[in-house]
């Protein structure tokens, strides 16, 4: 594969719309289960969601994937995030070893972990790591851009083959995560050149600084933008200049995920960005996407806001690595399983009484018992 | 077992509290897992919670149960619902054969159901249904009480009783779900007198019907409780006078639960207001109790209030049958394999600096990779 402009162009190029007559079978489909009409909720939206996806009414996402994208951020040397930069070598390690967040709660629901390496700062001694390192962490954004235009599509391009590779090997469904010190700072620098936000808005406390850090990391983000100047019409330039390879590569993945019609399930804040990067560059995109959780990080609901989405459920989390997931496809699962497994109004032996709104006599008789 | 006021009186008795020191050395374990700290949000307050209920830090709740109470309601007859009162007979069948909405969710996510009449209006020739019925439906609390007292007593310690034998029999989480049409009338009666909240803030549109009937369906409300007088400080009194069976055995289900010191899942609005029962008979089976979805049904934020819980999540779902409990659980799941699986920050070679706010050097270094 070569990793050029040209390449992304095709790609995005390749990514189609929903289905949308197998949207309406689901639609009447789902209208003919015995329930009240839209008892089910956003079990029933995500039903006909992944019927446009696929193109099948009744689907099975038994085989999982969460891909975590992993790199280092050269802005962490102004001070901007709790941890010291070597936390993502050893959580990038951590994850391939089943002992962080995303990976036990991907384990626990039989979730395939790819941990992939972008752009750690270090050399990775570790197989289970995929190596696609673009270079030992970005320059630091305060100072000028992160990265030069051909390392993003790069980054880019390769996490979408990362991806399609993936699906390859059989995923129905993957999730998109990160590890990367520092990278709350990137996002909110990406989100608001995006969508015009202020600072102010997107920045929150990653994982807990001080009242001063919270204060110089809104000031490093404000630089950040002016120094490099990003065109908001150019996703690549905003991720080249002010973004990071974990954030680039995620909006890749969920490229090849959208190309290869099946659903990626986005995380937190980063996770969100990174998506709002790949609709940007491919509006297709979009239809693809399963949100998880709200975020706890306070950009979080621009990012989905900006998506037109809307998380699924809030448990208050904010720790990233992809941990919100594999709870997600749960509820995928739960989709899934309302649209194959449940009886239709004839097979249940409720008549069309049940959908009046008043019954006037029980008339109604149960069928088949 | 004795079905009396005495017997109740004895269960409430036994009935214990969380096991505090339980909590704070799950409170202690969850400040060494390498995250930052409250990362992990409600999946760590559930993992303490869980620790309160069993007086361990590590659980596993692979032996999950649903308990489904099917009843019928009298005030039916007053058209305050949009199904056929047959409706429920047919469900409480279809439930056991894993066609219906909660029935297949918790087929999907491995919940054993079980399916218990404890009032239908109708003789049920289904060996699968649990066979505990009380009366073949309530009276119409329209024009006078529910049922006796010595009925509500009885429901109480049927629900209690079979969550225990559950419990007995390996369920290591039980969720508490109904089916029976007209319950949201009944269930919003209750949840006036228990709370005082006004008929009109806590009556909602059921399974979807018209204004005419939702209007009726309000005057009906008022005139039960005018008519009935229950007294507010005496639960037994509230459901025997308005409620119905199946809140009364599901208000008995959150009792078992707790005497058993295994955690409840609540379902949506009926399953709330049946939890509000057993909390107000009980103050102490409060720490028992699990919430699910955020149910669409207008009451339902008012029940869970007067809880003092938040849903865990909400997919704009109002089927009931128990239908949030399975995916609850599986929040549950990911809250024990936090707890269970995750490295401390000594395992993860992640010292101390991790938790400073802000890195002075980055003297960090990373252990046994």
């Amino acid at each position: 594969m070569e990793y050029t402009q040209k390449a992304l162009g095709d790609l995005i190029l390749r990514v189609g719309g929903p289905d949308a007559s197998a949207m309406d079978d689901a639609r009447r489909r789902q209208a003919q289960l015995a329930k009240p009409p839209g008892s089910l909720g956003r079990l029933e939206e995500l039903s006909v969601q992944l019927a446009g996806i696929t193109g099948k009414v009744c689907n099975q996402l038994e085989n999982k994937a969460l891909l975590v994208f992993c790199a280092d951020n050269g802005v962490v040397s102004e001070g901007v995030a709790s941890a010291p930069q070597s936390v993502t070598l050893a959580q990038t390690i951590n994850l391939t070893r089943g002992k962080t967040g995303a990976a036990v709660l991907a384990q626990r629901f039989g979730c395939r972990l790819r941990v992939c390496d972008i752009g750690v700062n270090a050399d990775i001694h570790e197989s289970a790591v995929i190596d696609r390192k673009i270079a030992y962490g970005t320059q630091n954004i305060a100072a000028g851009p992160a990265m030069t235009r051909e390392q993003a599509v790069r980054a880019i391009l390769t996490g979408a083959e990362l991806a399609k590779e993936t699906i390859g090997e059989g995923a129905q469904v993957v999730g998109v995560g990160e590890m990367g010190i520092g990278n709350t700072t990137t996002s909110a620098a990406v989100l608001s050149v995006l969508t015009g936000a202020d600072v102010q808005t997107v920045t929150g406390r990653g994982a807990g600084i001080t009242d001063d850090a919270f204060e110089k990391k809104r000031r490093v983000i404000e630089t950040a933008i002016r120094t490099n100047r990003p065109d908001p019409a150019d996703p690549a330039d905003v991720l080249a200049k002010v973004g990071g390879f974990d954030l680039a590569a995620m909006a890749g993945a969920f490229l090849g995920a959208a190309e290869s019609r099946v659903p990626a399930v986005i995380d937190g804040f980063i996770s969100a960005v990174a998506a709002l990067c790949a609709v940007r560059l491919c509006p297709n995109a979009r239809h693809f996407l399963i949100p998880s959780h709200a975020s706890y990080e306070i950009g979080y609901r621009i990012a989905v806001d900006a998506l037109g989405l809307a998380p699924l459920f809030d448990l208050g989390m904010r720790l990233g690595e992809g941990s919100g997931c594999p709870i997600a496809m749960m509820m995928l699962d739960a989709a899934c399983a309302v649209m194959n497994d449940m009886a239709t109004f004839e097979q249940a032996g409720i008549d069309d009484d049940y959908l009046e709104p008043i019954r006037k006599t029980d008339s109604f008789t149960v069928k088949n018992l």
